[in-house]
């Protein structure tokens, strides 16, 4: 009898600017079976493989925080699956895992790079708000910008599934809370189903002084916390409204993330605002995650988080989805459901 | 009897780009007298003056840490002078002091603002390395920084009042310490004279990306603290150096003192390296002063911080000399010499 098949996606070819379908190749590969396994491996089948914007940075062959993705090889991505064959003490047949599969309906993995999903909330929402975004929003919050009641704090790609987890996580301390987001359906989704006090329509601004201008209107006394996901001129346009002894906590600069310089032109403000900027990678921070999803899995089943999800169908769609992501055309959480 | 008369130099009109001599005017004033005195005022005649780059951000009407200066009266300044008449208890005749008298060759006081000199050092060197810059170099290596043995240091302007206590600082840590200087005689300066290890000339490189290759062949291993004075192409490209945790002690950037913006190209590298960046000013941290007054007096004494000044003769010549200092032609610490 022949093995059944499974599909994954590899890098192709690495993007020169943009990122383009021709980047990715679908291929078609026979299922590993139990006797593949080596010892503490773990054979899993996927349900979900997230979608997230350091992808565009590992695909690229410049220094940064990580290796570059490999050519030819399946594309990284957090997952959430099934065990279909265990040879690791802690997970058996059935359990449901989250892992680092990559852009595949199934595979091997060590056991070691596996944990449970939290089983309070949906499967999915262990890729997004109970998972490396929502803990994300959490260290930026509570370690880096220590968020107090009274604060105003700022954070861009608002809709997104850090900025969402971030905006709220602040009005639950008691911040003045100010998104800043690309349309009005994302601008209205923040303040209506979030609760965020407002939300700036960046694709709203004709130049850089009207950001500006509608940033500072919205957060009028001034900036004490960014939270800051894009770079660029909406990066420039919190820096001018930064008040003293600001903090910023800095995530992503998605907007430099196809190669052009994300150009600055406000970071006199950093000194003159006496501010405090950390970069951070939340993966370099495990010791805070245990507390981190527990505390936003109880948020989340209490009603007191809400998330969004855009879900694509099936792994030939990742690829698109994910161009969709870098564009800004989802809203909350991109996830592609596989099986 | 008349009053005999002092000079003084005020903000005539604020720079529209450039600073020029036409900012500056100087007056003649009668001298005034102890009768004049309120209770807990200090009549002091200056010995010298400090000019520092902050000069410059006070007088625009920018929004900054501080409240600009405001025209026709006193330019701001640091000085060190001799009571002549005193109404405050702590002080009497005779006793030298550091003040802000500001631009002028005598003035008056309130005690409160006043502190008598460190006696061990020379006088000039109150408003040098045992004085404002001194303070300013050692908060950011102590506090910010937080120099050990064996890291990579960075710092611009490594000539200047600051940057050379800076590196010499770093040194006795027993950090590797690069300068950023522009032109050969600054530059042989800090490796002859303070014992950096490599001093790069900005003047010599012909692109930013000359600047970055001879910065990063001196700096070999990456930067791991950055004494940031400069801005700009500069602090672009060291920026583009840090290694991973970096840390940055923004202190100043004065390529962008005279108005245009100063753009970054390489913030993202405060992402990619999980940087950590604290923009300061030293007189804000008045609780740090005592420690470390004594600690740069205590090491200029044994020799061990070494210094050089570059003074002015008389208060007319004040306003060249800033000119001067704004566009790097001192060596070490600009100094008036008012008597």
């Amino acid at each position: 009898m022949e093995n059944a098949s499974y599909q994954r996606i590899v890098l192709a070819a690495r993007p020169q600017g943009k990122v383009q379908l021709t980047n990715f190749r679908l291929e078609t590969l026979a299922q590993p079976t139990f006797a593949a396994l080596k010892d503490n491996e773990v054979l899993v089948k996927n349900h979900f493989l997230s979608l997230d914007p350091y992808m565009r940075g590992r695909m690229s062959t410049a220094k940064s925080y990580a290796a570059p993705q490999a050519l030819d090889e399946t594309m990284i991505g957090a997952t959430v699956g099934k065990v279909v064959a265990s040879k690791h003490a802690d997970f058996r047949t059935g359990n449901d895992v989250i892992g680092m599969l990559g852009w595949a309906e199934m595979g091997i993995a060590h056991g070691n790079t596996l944990r449970l999903v939290t089983s309070t909330v949906p499967l999915s929402a262990n890729l997004g708000v109970v998972g490396m975004p929502g803990v994300t929003a959490w260290y930026g919050i509570n370690q880096i910008l220590q968020a107090k009641a009274g604060n105003t704090l700022v954070v861009s790609a608002a809709s997104g599934a850090v900025g969402s987890v971030v905006g709220q996580l602040a009005k639950l301390k008691g911040c003045r809370v100010v998104g800043i987001a690309g349309g009005e359906r994302k601008c209205r989704y923040v303040i209506d189903q979030l609760g965020f006090d407002a939300c700036i329509d960046y694709q709203l601004a004709k130049t850089e002084k009207e950001l500006f201008t509608n940033l500072s209107v919205a957060a009028k006394d001034g900036i004490d916390l960014l939270f800051e996901n894009v770079g660029s001129t909406i990066f420039d346009a919190s820096l001018a409204c930064l008040k003293p002894y600001a903090k910023i906590a800095l995530c992503g600069m998605i907007a430099g993330y196809n190669g052009e310089a994300p150009v600055l032109k406000n970071c006199n403000k950093l000194l003159t605002m006496r501010a405090m900027l950390q970069g951070f990678i939340v993966t370099e921070h495990m010791e805070i995650w245990p507390e981190a999803l527990q505390e936003l899995a109880e948020l989340v089943v209490k009603g007191k988080i809400k998330y969004h999800e855009t879900v694509a169908q099936g792994l030939s769609s990742a690829p698109e989805a994910f161009i969709g992501l870098l564009n800004g055309q989802n809203l909350g959480k991109q996830l592609v459901k596989l099986s």
